[in-house]
């Protein structure tokens, strides 16, 4: 077990593994599980059902991540919902949010105050800016950057795998860079680079580069006036 | 702790918190939270690792709601799947069913006999009427109005923001009208409604009022003589 | 209570219900319930949090499945992740792997070494061959069949209901043949036919049989001479 100061607020049924790093005033709620290593700050509030801090795996046809850190970080004043599973060699920072049943893989990076929705899930070695808003049921694939102030809508769809397992590939998911907005039930392909202020239509299909500050939407995306 | 019924049956390591009021012959599985206050009526059927009656947060760059009602209210013979989450100041009527994974906000209704779906999610504030199936994946936004017998399909998606954060907006959902069905994976945008009986196609995109008695289809999503 | 093989890893608040049988090396995580009839193979490893071998159930206005099987039957070294929910009368071949959040209903056969992603749904009495890859949040519906090696993309959707509930009509899903993919986010509809090697793309939505060795896009889905 681990050492818990006097000021945590825990729930029943919790289990604390070995090695973890616990701040003032944190909550975890009924039935979570914290694995062994993760690390967090003061005021974190942890919901009810979690599995935290999880050592990647897979099996013999999935490929195999470094994970050299070993350590989920949760920073101070993030709120974790209930029902969520987040890996280890991963960090939150701080008053970031993740919603209920959401998830999020090994090697990411969150940004401050950014919203993880939820049933939202983030891939493998994925970084996501300050304030980024990322809503229900998104899905933001690996190797994948949001830059700072990125909007994902709801059920937003990405791929990072131009062939689909099919061909050697470096797997590469979409670059949405600042301030972009993207609607709901959007798909991204492989590689894409969605441009700052850019807005991308409700279930349009990105094939391509869009350019900064542009209005695009259709199957495939094209370039519109006005989408309003 | 609450007082239990001679009648019940319950599961290991259920936790039941304070003022939660419990009919007879309720069933509620393992490893399953029931939070303040929530209300189950009759012959309610809970499954494992739930979490019920969770009181709205979020970090300071979400929406606060009104909780006036401080409740979750369960009408009698509801059944709750496994791992599903549901908020405080909900209501689910009588006879309706909820399946595995899903997840219901603060501030919704849901009718009689109505089913919502595996891992389908219903945001706040959100009024649904009797008899509808909500089916797996599906989202309904927040502020929507689904009227009786409404139909969706999985993976449809909903969004409530027309300037997807970027300006202060009233948000609305969609308001889909009696007896109309929405295809598997179809988008809706902010506002829209979806008329009486009214059939939109699978993958449409709908960015206006259908009318009633439409059949639409596409993207954007536009009037055809006959879909099948 | 169940018989346990000394060699079990059992974690914390785990339910073991009736005539579960065991293979030697298992791994179960905390507060993971196993129901009555599971028969989990050697070197099956299980996460935290997940409801396996649960019985059918529903409201009145759902279908009755016939489960004469009564058993979720594991094979040897497959791997589950956690907050996972699997049906009885499913049989899961050896070597594959269920990601985190999946659900598999019942009367499912999963073949070896296949992966089920990440929130990954299939639903009832569907069939999946050896080698296939299910990305994250796709949603495989009822009815279905999968050859072996077929890739499906993240959020990629499916129907089997022609007639959304509006008339009597025998549930049919998609019959995906071997080595075919589809893209991120494509809708497909009921009782398709994706040909052997036939490539789907992003976002399109299948409206009628493919073809074999065909490349399809748009919506609806056309031929197209290449699509990448």
């Amino acid at each position: 077990m681990s050492k818990l100061p006097a000021s945590i607020k825990i729930g029943h049924h919790v289990v604390i593994e070995n090695e973890v790093v616990i701040g003032e005033n944190v909550v975890i709620g009924d039935h979570t599980v914290i694995m062994n290593g993760t690390q967090l700050g003061d005021n974190v509030e942890i919901g009810a059902n979690c599995v935290l801090g999880i050592q990647p795996g897979g099996n013999n046809r999935m490929r195999k991540t470094q994970n050299g850190a070993h350590k989920l970080i949760i920073g101070s004043g993030t709120k974790i919902g209930h029902l969520v599973s987040i890996y280890s060699g991963t960090v939150l920072s701080d008053k970031a949010f993740v919603g209920d049943h959401a998830s999020i893989r090994e090697n990411v990076s969150i940004g401050r105050e950014t919203v993880v929705g939820r049933a939202a899930i983030v891939e493998l070695n994925t970084t996501i800016g300050d304030n980024c808003t990322i809503q229900t049921l998104a899905y933001i694939t690996g190797d994948t950057v949001l830059e700072d102030r990125v909007f994902i809508g709801p059920c937003v769809s990405m791929s990072n795998d131009k062939y689909m397992g099919a061909k050697e590939y470096t797997l590469k998911g979409p670059h949405i860079k600042e301030d972009a907005k993207i609607g709901n039930n959007a798909s991204l392909l492989p590689g894409v680079t969605v441009g700052e202020k850019t807005i991308v239509g409700a279930g349009a299909v990105v094939t391509k580069d869009t350019g900064d500050q542009k209005v695009v939407a259709g199957v495939p995306a094209r370039r519109i006036r006005s989408y309003y």
